[in-house]
């Protein structure tokens, strides 16, 4: 099946007997997105989210709930998913036998012992991520970075041809609710020529980026063609790529950014398959007229190459969250601001030879919409630091201050299918 | 124990029941390396190399040879060294034993059945390797490299303050003896705005670099201070970081090099352990009068912070091999190249936080000597490819060719001491 088939498994009126399934805005028995979670004592374990409840795949392999003669289960229940996702067409098999069982009332009574609800779990990073790499597909935040840094040439002359990537840390990654520790490091000195200033960073940012993830690999010096990259993408999460600012303006020439980026990357805990996501698939648009065709290695047919998600980025403050007061929402726009597709993501990664390894984390870049309220970075929103912003209870910021929790979030709704979510990405700062 | 200081174990006149260990060029009883290695059919474990020997810790383990009252032999034998360099003082107290018992006949009756010739065995990667950090401290190699793609500021402002770094592919580190296959790739138009080449790599290159492995790691967000970073390291082995230049030159604008680096990394075998490099720790010599200071957190005491280690690359062609011709010495210096020390590039890693993991490796970056002779690559060698190097059987390079093997060495010397080396890193390009 290609990747923008739907079937039964999306079928709006399917409901479960998990009641607060049925019309959830992330997880509606439609979705069915996997994890890692734990609970207090417990080991780590896979799970899958199902309304407002995690669904133990420990116990429902342990009380043989359902039939699976691929030890589908058994993979799926693992501390990390590397290997479940590695399984050439295991996780939509055991997504459609989960949507099975949980769409017929027979299997209650048997199975509603495996849920734990969400609010009592510890999620974990689904992956163990052996290579993370950074893209930098948002072209609207590519021109917006560009002028602060080059205003002459903001987008350089490979931009159109090479989708732009750079490695980096996979140590720091940490799942969504970690706090992240203000880096200290150089930064540019005030003065051509003068020496560093070293402190923390005062321009600390956040990126608002999608996690791509890695399922089945590639063999060393075996590239993988654009036509069958598709098949090896895991799914998709939210991806928080915070950015020191100040250090990165120091660093980060001749060979990129490093310390700037390296302090933490935060990831939502949910891996949304492409089998969850195949009714929002759509084509791929930031392509202008004018623009050069694709070298042959990354032309592919991009008629439902993009993914249909709204992606948004909120902030709260300790002065906020002392009056109760809701999320400030500071951007928001759609995942098809990539100017490149996933598809040509691996196939570029891959073609001199790279080998891809299941859990590999592909980050889209910063996706900024291109429009007012689009921008996907405080750089950009503060213009470089020039403007400030206000939050309606009258605070100001220009970057992060401590105590600042950034949350993102994101979800695919088209008409005639059933809104799915990823949930969130959240992180606060502590200096 | 500081890293300098010697003993016993360091004594030239000591002499090994292990015949072919006494006056070896790389192996004395002196050094002991640790490395993973298998035979045929077997499992892949942990050993010490002695002389023409591999000590297959694994039988030593189940022989119950030696005194091992904290399991080190336990861990040295698995088939990655993670958790046995993470131990504190595991490896010194490990070579230290293993340096007594190869020492005296005694042993030598129950214990030479555990060796197993070298000429037999296959190595593996001596880690499971987590994350993989080039740096650039070989001043005079991004003097050379910066004139040719900057030929207006060579050196960037930020070189004498920032160790520059960036981080690499970690998949794609090969051991010592795997084939490199030539990349395929985006090439620089040859007009400004005209369409770019693709094809295999035109201009690809060794990279002559030093591999430092991280062995104790910190947690996120808790800087290893720069008087301590030397108790974060393993061992040293050699490097060869491969390049494509073309690739490079187009692509590495404006977040550093990609795909012209991830295609294959080569790392020699053994990890020679900060315990056998102590007599040959000498001053940090590359700080030039005028330099500045290094900021408070790269401070140090330099007076023997940096290695006396000697370096080579040689090549063979498929012609050369064929005649039976020796190799040919393409360049030659000392790792005392580096700007930066070992202790400072951890330091400076970990000062926003970053979290370092046993098994890590950082690269030194190409170590070029300043002298003639001693460029660490072939496009320091031709000019960019301007010029062409002669072979002595006449043929020419400017890049390297399908069939070239490439093959480094490094080795410290010191009168009073017996030498001691840390193997080859070879291999050969394959179309």
């Amino acid at each position: 099946m290609t990747h923008h088939t739907t079937d039964h498994t999306h079928d709006m009126n399917a409901t479960s007997w998990v009641e607060s399934a049925n019309g959830h805005p992330d997880f509606p028995v439609q979705n069915l997105p996997f994890g890692v979670f734990s609970t207090d004592g417990e080991d780590a374990r896979g799970g899958v989210a199902i309304g407002d409840y995690v669904l133990d795949l420990r116990n429902v392999l342990d009380g043989d709930l359902i039939e699976d003669d691929r030890d589908l289960l058994h993979y799926a229940s693992f501390a990390t998913l590397n290997d479940f996702f590695a399984m050439p067409g295991g996780p939509s098999e055991l997504r459609a036998k989960l949507f099975a069982a949980l769409t017929d009332e027979s299997y209650k009574a048997a199975m509603e012992v495996c849920l734990v609800p969400m609010a009592d779990v510890q999620m974990h990073l689904p992956f163990q991520i052996h290579d993370y790499t950074d893209f930098y597909t948002g072209i609207h935040h590519a021109v917006n970075i560009g002028s602060l840094f080059r205003p002459d040439n903001p987008l350089l002359p490979n931009y159109k041809h090479v989708p732009i990537g750079y490695h980096g840390r996979s140590s720091s990654i940490c799942v969504s609710g970690t706090d992240v520790k203000r880096p200290t490091g150089q930064q540019k000195p005030a003065e051509e020529g003068g020496t560093p200033e070293f402190g923390p960073s005062k321009r600390l940012d956040y990126e608002l980026e999608m996690a791509i993830w890695v399922g089945q690999g590639n063999d060393l010096g075996d590239p993988i063609p654009v036509g069958e990259a598709e098949q090896h993408i895991a799914g998709i999460s939210i991806l928080n790529d915070w950015s020191a600012r100040d250090i990165q303006a120091w660093e980060y020439q001749p060979l990129g950014p490093f310390l700037a980026k390296n302090f933490a990357s935060t990831v939502s805990p949910w891996v949304v398959t492409m089998d969850a996501l195949a009714p929002f698939r759509t084509a791929q648009p930031a392509r202008a007229e004018g623009d050069p065709e694709p070298l042959p290695y990354l032309q592919h047919d991009m008629s439902h190459a993009a993914f249909g998600i709204q992606m948004e980025v909120l902030i709260t403050t300790p002065k906020m969250r002392e009056a109760g007061a809701e999320p400030h929402r500071l951007s928001h726009g759609p995942m098809t601001a990539m100017y490149w597709t996933a598809a040509q993501l691996i196939a570029h990664h891959s073609v001199g030879g790279c080998n891809m390894q299941p859990g590999d984390l592909l980050g889209t870049g910063t996706l900024t919409s291109g429009e007012d309220g689009g921008e996907g970075s405080l750089i950009e929103l503060t213009e470089g630091g020039k403007k400030t912003i206000s939050l309606p209870n009258g605070e100001e910021r220009k970057f992060l201050e401590d105590g600042d929790e950034v949350i993102m979030r994101a979800y695919a709704e088209k008409d005639g299918y059933a809104r799915i979510g990823m949930g969130e990405c959240r992180a606060t700062i502590v200096g």
